[in-house]
């Protein structure tokens, strides 16, 4: 017997953050803001029943490694010999902030557990994803925002049960624009160097922003912590000043790319000098089953 | 002692094409028209003497099979014993019609044979990344106009020594939209039928444009190709469609893209409507050693 489950998750971008570490991954992540993408993962999961487990994982109708989900599958799937299949379809490029490996996890928690009539609870499924995300260092801080969608606040990292992360829906057209090479999240966050500057600037931003969460608000701040950070290279500090003629553009951490909303075409325009550009608006649904 | 070689090679798109069969891959390919463009594939190598041969190949820092590149390599080698890096960066999305595999292959053929100091000829190299293009299905005409320049009517398929390319010199901005997922090219080249309205709706459109090679010419063949074989899908069709309020588009062959001129601004508009977008210009040198 073939069942099948289908699910989708947001991507998601954040401006500015804080790592809060943890021994436990599932107390482990960021404090932050972002806003979660109507762009993000669809996946479709085929389960059978057979004599030899396997799991094989398409991105896009390639095969690949993916490792977040690949370890989500196999803890879901527990020690019960099952076929695999995961078909994720994303738009979105990785390793460029906008949370495709979270997105891919959590799309694949959601449509696995439906496929295998589990009935596991959503946050149980939350905090598979945002813990294996945190273990396998790829991000810390997308799972639960993509998981609730709008622009969000979090406010005290983790899996549901232990976070607290507030969700303010606002609508607005977003431009999404990659200026560079990928940055594997894993190299930043190794760097404690990195992550000290990181939380020097991000812990204010953070209680400022709490303050009055409000989109202008987001992009300011995210202004002020990709400078202070000097996660941003030239190219990206470049772009985000040369877009307040028109409107306001970030980083998108940990990304070599900036969202953006404003005169759509005269960012377009100015973001197509330097590379590739994506047009979306905020999900305000979050993660969820299809 | 470590060697090493750097290269750049266009991506290309092609407007229209008609399949050429023949049991030598140096003489099989296609005759078409199209577009060498700024944005391609750059490739170092590098190349040390070592007990034990390997071959590692990373295409924005990440570890690929690149089919291509792998089986090109292994040709130049030969029965040395080398440990060689191939370290190719691009901006271009792969299966979108943009020529990467030729490029890659390309920019890694002229790369290698500077860094090993071979000195084999320039013409002989194009052939074998040619050649292997075409036995691996992943292409049949990027690698020979993207190794001359320009916009390139190719009346005679193959390799250098075998094949008729005229590289026509044009200057215009190129917006790249990728609308839908990937197409492998295999999947089209191995469908008797689809290579049959291929070649039924190419052949005359080559004949056609060798009478008058403009570029705006070459769009409007191109939009009868897309229409006339069914590559084009819905989406695409109606984004050809509504570009010719602002300039003029066609189908990238084949992907779920199109390359387009005219109106940068309006039509960015109306691609981010669709999908993901780039911005380039014609490359009129053709694959170079850097």
């Amino acid at each position: 017997m073939v069942s099948e489950g289908e699910a989708f998750c947001p991507g998601h971008v954040t401006a500015f953050f804080e790592v809060v570490d943890d021994p436990d991954p599932r107390s482990k992540g960021s404090r932050g803001a972002g806003l979660s993408l109507s762009l993000g993962v669809q996946t479709r999961v085929r389960v059978r029943e057979a004599p030899r487990p396997s799991i094989d994982i398409l991105v896009n109708e390639r095969r690949q490694k993916a490792e977040v989900t690949q370890r989500v599958v196999e803890k879901l799937a527990g020690s019960r010999s099952f076929e695999i299949k995961i078909l994720s379809e994303t738009p979105l490029p990785v390793s460029q902030g906008f949370g495709v490996s979270a997105a891919a996890a959590l799309s694949t928690a959601l449509a696995l557990n439906d496929a295998l009539g589990q009935g596991l609870p959503r946050d149980e499924l939350v905090a598979v994803a945002h813990e294996t995300e945190v273990e396998c260092e790829t991000g810390l801080g997308d799972v639960v925002p993509a998981s609730v969608g709008g622009m969000d606040l979090r406010l005290r990292p983790g899996a549901p049960d232990r976070g607290d992360v507030r969700r303010i829906p606002v609508r607005a057209d977003i431009l999404l624009a990659v200026l560079g090479p990928e940055i594997p999240t894993k190299i930043v966050l190794r760097d404690p160097a990195k992550v000290a500057a990181i939380n020097r600037a991000g812990r204010p931003l953070v209680d400022e922003f709490s303050r009055g969460p409000t989109l202008e608000r987001l992009f300011d701040l995210g202004n002020r912590f990709a400078e202070e950070t000097g996660l941003a290279n030239r190219t990206v500090l470049e772009v985000i000043r040369a877009s307040r003629m028109f409107g306001r553009a970030t980083m998108a951490m940990l990304g070599n790319s900036v969202f953006a909303m404003g005169n759509s075409e005269h960012l377009a325009t100015l973001y197509l000098k330097f590379g590739t550009l994506q047009r979306c608006e905020v999900d305000n649904e979050g993660a969820r089953v299809l």
